[in-house]
């Protein structure tokens, strides 16, 4: 036997911080229903999950919930089209994607509205929702912001009807990311009072552009336009493309890209153009227009102001896929949470009653976590929205707004569509074989959300648009400080953490963290300690890396280039740390309008797990920076560990306040399938057991031997 | 203008560590060709990475370049089960399946060998490697390994041949990780000298088996077996399951399990069983058998010990699991290098050239690290092959060494499964929208890999295994041990250390590591730096978790679970550390196998990339508990940065060394077509230069008018 007096210890630090973590606790954990245990009010967070357009989705969900909406497993590529075709048209008639479009033509003129009707779209089928995105949200959305009176007038009433099916012909084989390279043009014929359109070699043609395959009879193409002999940049044109019986008009030809990972529901195809001629008036000209003689105009002096400006206009893209993306990982843990809450494997704690799967350790690691960055992520969302319904209504459209909004979409699309990417594969693996299934819907929605993280921006190029924007608000700051003014600011940083009660040490002051674990957890619980840690980790990251590229103007272009790209890992990860840190300002600001208090208690230790989850992630980070000590960092991890023990029971509570009903989540492994498989098992067993009819195991007979 | 002394700096620390890896760096980065510049001989290069197998792996590679193999993008499920089927028969004819069987029957009794073969299936289409997996790598291979002579002679012929097609039937729906507790029963009756099978209810359905919707006219079926009423555990039956027809034999029922998220070119389904009679001698009796009297034997003794020796002798299922999905990351890699070494997007460093994607730093992050990785698991799957080998030929295959052998399975399958997802996911990502084509193979290859992470043992679970090895090994060092032991222990580990000249610092001494960046870089690049940080890591995690749970003996089976439970994720964590720290030592022994110089030198860069990485994931772990000081941890991301760089010339060059042909590789991508555009628009821009026919860009104008 062991002498327990001489059996090998943990290290005094690690069981003291897992010892004071306990202690610091607010309370045991407690089960929802027990006295004094806080519960969640379903329906109030319900509501507040929904956010501001919470009307506008609950009736687009009705939408959704119907069978004829819905995808079909298994269907071929063709068939798929002809479906996804078939619902844009139930779409027209329920008239929710139209929400957008002047009243004068039949829309609501409701931004915000529209993109939350639109993106509930993705529960269906998100080859839906993108096919639709590309009718309304870019080739119709491209001829509302871009074109002017006689273009709505002319145009739109058949884009609406879907009279006339159109694809947005921006990206091209040799250029996706750098739009303002595309090598398409629009040379102006004065003599004719046209546009000649040509794509002078195979990288130019336009290339992944839905509708184009198949459906589109005509396009807005993105061209750099020429008029006398000077090349204006970008600008987009209106350019019917097919006949009536779906041949391609003069100079124009194309090839389908065929198959896709997922959205085959979505016709993408490439189109060429040789000498391909329009009228002068096809110039979507709000933005840039060219007289008769040829004399180009804009209300946009500086060329790469204008391609800014006219590039914003159709920001409803990434504001969308944010949204999007968002709901399919609720979905996904829905169905994951659902089943990890029936599924029983292994005995564990008894000899004839298996465990949970949502019991273990290591499964509620991997859910739970997720729960809370998808809530950070709906109420980051909401806010993304108002945001946007404020530019696109004029109730707040200053350059600044619009930039400020650029940004928020620049950040947030990439975090939200790589998570979701990440939580439909943690679920599916997490229901093992089941997971695998199509019928239970994880591998569709992954194979459809695989392209969110490179389309209307290639999340990476997007973060760096994000750390840019970043490095220009800091040079800013500094751009004519002299050394006093830094150390000012460096002072005013430290005071403001100070105000704030964080107690933020310096580098030479890690050693002297003498503090106890429990007053770490203390602090740590601290919405204030957790946004200076975040918030202090962009800033420095943003700081340091300015600090460097500071010589840039005095090098040559290459070298310039050089030291920039030297950073750019850099930036794209400080451009994430300030995506996630505005989804838990977000959280934050939410749980002020949270109101029931169980739903408050649960919610705060929803968002702490979030605030902290990010912290952990970057525990390094902050240890080498000497922003925690090793004993609070490890106060971190053993206080992350309790809050998911505590969130346990209410996992299904916080997946159910999505309030998605069985027709949209329509997963059989979610749909009580498992609960009575498991009931029949068990009772199975029990009616053995209790006959005296099961067969003696020999592991039993062979102890009794003994 | 901005006065240069007043522009804040960098953190000193950070701009030091910066400054001391240059100088620390063993020569400026070098372009391959350049006077004195390393280079890879591809041809040496190429021989090692295909191991030990290497005349084997090329004659598979010779089948899998020919169309008749390969996947057609886009068939219908029924389509696609049609053709793996037929390729089946090729496989017959071509006789490589067939190493591992008795050469009385045909066989080469060559298992490493027959692995190899049968994983290079993968490229050609991976339902193929699994479809082919499934009825001689588990079907057959049940025969033959639980077996005896009588089924061998019976059965095998036919199995191999492919005339009759069989099912795996050991999952049930209820049961996946937990084998143990399938639910089918086979009891025996005396009277008739049968094995009467039942699934008692749905859970016990026979679940995802390959073969067992369509084509399979018998199975091996796993069921507890129970004679005289006493239940002898799990134990393999053979049962015909279909007529000639195709019907179901009496008692036997089953469903398709439909579209799945990949694979489909195999035909997954369930099977039931109701009272279905099969003579006594179908119990493949190897390892335990039934008297006509009803009386059980067993050549092992013990039942635990029975069911693992049994299900070990399954293990190939793994290896080869592991070895495929190293090569499907192996051909991502491939795809993703050579489209980014051509592929050109944003004017940065020019007016006129854009950049090659590969000289993007975020790029090179994205790329190179994971080409390290995959170096390391083929490296790491050639050593656990040739132990495969030795065990299941005879040469060595001890108790011992079967255990070594699972718990090798159970480390590196789990690593090389989740690595081929995330490899492949950033592959496609990296190739933007051409990357989401089916044509790119990208999308396909994840899809049917997708299973790979929780079939042949769900990841998780494997992982577990390993660190309950771990942990057993632990306790065995220490389970008489007084304090005394122990210390001697530590003492000894620390003389270990300084002996391998690491001096690792014990937790009070970080804050004296004033040794400079250059210093710490040196040390970083000693491969006996990297072993020891690599491996106390893992061994700290158990000696810790072993330390917490000594206690647990003295529980209740319910509170030792939940003490158990408490432990999970860390435990998980410690056994993934244990897989990487096997993967680093595989590729460390595959250095002093390299002899050509240049070779030895890039191979030692991308050793040092995977250990330094490695140890950056887990920098928080090795601050927190003083093995890194700050200054040190700092060194590590600046010299990874460095690394990266110095590789990058030789990017292209490693994933070449992979050896496949474009008939493996089979994505437009890569096929040259991305470097024929970008020639075409560069010479087309060259001409309008040189001719002056390029409209004036707009914005030059606006500068020269200022």
């Amino acid at each position: 036997m062991v002498d327990t007096a001489a059996r090998p210890k943990a290290p005094a630090s690690v069981t003291k911080a897992a010892e004071s973590v306990a202690k610091a606790d607010t309370g045991p954990i407690t089960v929802p229903g027990q006295p004094g245990a806080p519960r969640v009010d379903l329906e109030k967070l319900g509501r507040q999950l929904l956010g501001t357009w919470a009307d506008v989705r609950l009736a687009s969900r009705e939408l959704t919930a119907r069978p004829e909406m819905q995808r079909i497993e298994g269907q071929s590529m063709d068939e798929q089209r002809e479906r996804v075709f078939g619902q844009l048209k139930l779409l027209v008639d329920n008239g929710q994607v139209l929400r957008a479009f002047p009243k004068r033509l039949g829309g609501l003129e409701d931004h915000g509205g529209n993109i939350a009707a639109f993106e509930e779209m993705v529960t269906a089928d998100p080859s839906l929702q993108i096919k639709s995105g590309v009718q309304w949200g870019l080739f119709a959305a491209a001829i509302l912001h871009l074109g002017t009176d006689y273009h709505h007038e002319t145009f739109l009433p058949d884009t609406m009807s879907l009279k006339v099916p159109g694809a947005f012909a921006m990206t091209e084989t040799g250029h996706g990311s750098d739009v303002a390279s595309i090598a398409t043009t629009a040379t102006y014929d004065e003599k004719k009072q046209q546009f000649v359109i040509s794509t002078p070699f195979r990288g130019a043609w336009k290339d992944y552009l839905g509708n184009a395959a198949k459906h589109g009879t005509a396009a807005v193409v993105f061209a750099q336009l020429v008029t006398q002999g000077i090349n204006h940049g970008v600008h987009a044109f209106y350019v019917p493309i097919r006949n009536a019986k779906g041949g391609f008009l003069k100079g124009i030809g194309g090839e389908d890209d065929g198959l896709k990972g997922g959205l085959n529901g979505i016709d993408n195809g490439r189109l060429h153009f040789t000498d391909v001629r329009v009228p002068r008036a096809n110039l979507l000209n709000r933005y840039g227009d060219v007289a008769e003689d040829g004399t180009y105009t804009s209300p946009i002096a500086s060329p790469g102001r204008r391609f800014f400006t006219m590039l914003g206009t159709l920001v409803q893209g990434r504001v969308s896929l944010d949204g999007a993306a968002t709901q399919a990982a609720a979905v996904a843990l829905k169905i994951a949470v659902t089943y990890a809450t029936q599924r029983r494997q292994f005995t564990a704690a008894s000899d004839t009653d298996e465990e949970v799967l949502l019991d273990y350790q290591r499964h509620q690691r991997r859910l739970i976590p997720r729960i809370a960055t998808v809530y950070a992520q709906t109420f980051a969302h909401d806010d993304f929205l108002v945001k946007f319904d404020a530019v696109f209504s004029g109730k707040a459209d200053t350059d600044d707004d619009r930039q400020d909004l650029e940004t928020l979409a620049a950040a947030l699309k990439p975090l939200s569509t790589w998570n979701a990417l990440d939580t439909i594969q943690e679920a599916r693996e997490a229901c093992g074989g089941a997971g695998f299934l199509a019928e239970n819907r994880f591998v569709g929605l992954h194979q459809d959300l695989d392209v969110y993280a490179t389309f209307e921006g290639d999340n990476n190029v997007l973060l760096q648009l994000v750390s840019k924007r970043l490095l220009t608000d800091y040079s800013k700051q500094f751009a004519k400080a002299d050394a006093g003014a830094l150390a000012r600011y460096v002072v005013a940083q430290a005071a403001d953490r100070a105000y704030h009660g964080t107690g933020l040490r310096g580098l030479g002051q890690t050693i002297s963290d003498f503090g106890s674990t429990r007053r770490s957890v203390s602090e740590l619980r601290n919405p204030n300690t957790q946004r200076e840690l975040l918030t202090d980790r962009v800033e420095t990251m943003i700081a340091e890396v300015g600090a460097r590229l500071r010589d840039s103007r005095k090098l040559s272009k290459k070298d310039a280039a050089a030291l920039f790209n030297s950073q750019q890992n850099e930036l794209i990860e400080a451009a994430r740390a300030h995506g996630e840190l505005l989804q838990w300002e977000s959280f934050t600001k939410a749980l002020d309008k949270t109101t029931d208090a169980g739903t408050h208690q649960v919610l705060t230790w929803l968002r702490d797990l979030f605030g902290l989850g990010l912290i952990e992630k970057h525990l390094a980070w902050y240890l080498i920076n000497g922003r925690l000590s090793p004993k609070r960092a490890q106060a971190v991890t053993a206080y992350i560990d309790r809050l998911i023990a505590r969130l346990r029971p209410h996992a299904l509570d916080l997946v159910d306040a999505f309030g998605y009903k069985p027709e949209h989540i329509r997963a059989s492994i979610a749909s009580g399938a498992e609960q009575m498989r498991q009931d029949e098992a068990r009772a199975y067993f029990a009616e053995q057991r209790a006959s005296g009819t099961a067969p003696i195991d020999e592991k039993t007979l062979i102890k009794k031997s003994r």
